[in-house]
């Protein structure tokens, strides 16, 4: 059943709308549950010009191309946010956070013809990349 | 509209399933949407003993009573995925994932009695701990 949410949830309006309506899914609730099994890729980029503001612009374009790449469930393309704690880690210029729905899923992502172009054609912009690629418990 | 669309989404499960019958909001396309504004607060966990499940256990538990401060929009608890290249950190034990709607909430949580109580009951758990809090460009 949570299975089946879910992919109602992201693949057919009509059928989580109506279930919606008829009380079945809480979607308040449901937007704050683990989803079993699930995949968090999320990257962070040390830009080679960290002031260059057009540097960063154009990792960001590159970024927003690999959007479209078919089983990603959510992509966020992030920037440091003001908040200053020690155990807070700063130095990076651009964060890029992808769910996808298993390790495998991930993998298509990663040989994606689109996905190989964005590194050619822009990893020369990058100093470092720090990757934490994590599944829910 | 965008936002209120969100506030919708995440409060209004009738609105929500309404406009969704009324094809207003193509669910699939919103779940890969950038969120303006939005707080993404991911932790990353390197544990004292770090081979210990009875640790990581307690720690989980721990972060499981975090979820129910109020404005968290979503809470995932992870651990390191089999994937390895060099780019990847794996050598923290747990991941902490949430999303605020913006740097007020991502503070009141901050502040909230049952994270500070968490603070006290469960840090001495780990060793390390490394935040990146960003927000959508």
């Amino acid at each position: 059943m949570k299975k089946l949410s879910r992919r109602l949830f992201l693949g057919n309006t009509t059928a989580l709308s109506l279930a919606g309506f008829f009380g079945l899914m809480p979607a308040a609730d449901k937007s704050k549950q683990n989803k079993k099994g699930d995949f968090v890729h999320h990257v962070y980029f040390w830009l080679k010009n960290p002031e260059s503001a057009a540097d960063k612009a154009k990792l960001i374009e590159g970024l927003t191309t690999l959007k479209k790449i078919k089983p990603i469930r959510l992509a966020r393309i992030g920037e440091p946010a003001s908040t200053n704690r020690d155990v807070i880690e700063r130095g990076y210029q651009v964060s890029w956070l992808l769910f996808f729905d298993n390790l495998e899923d991930q993998e298509v992502y990663q040989k994606h013809p689109v996905h190989l172009k964005f590194v050619e054609n822009y990893s020369n912009l990058w100093d470092k990349v720090i990757v934490y690629d994590s599944v829910d418990v």
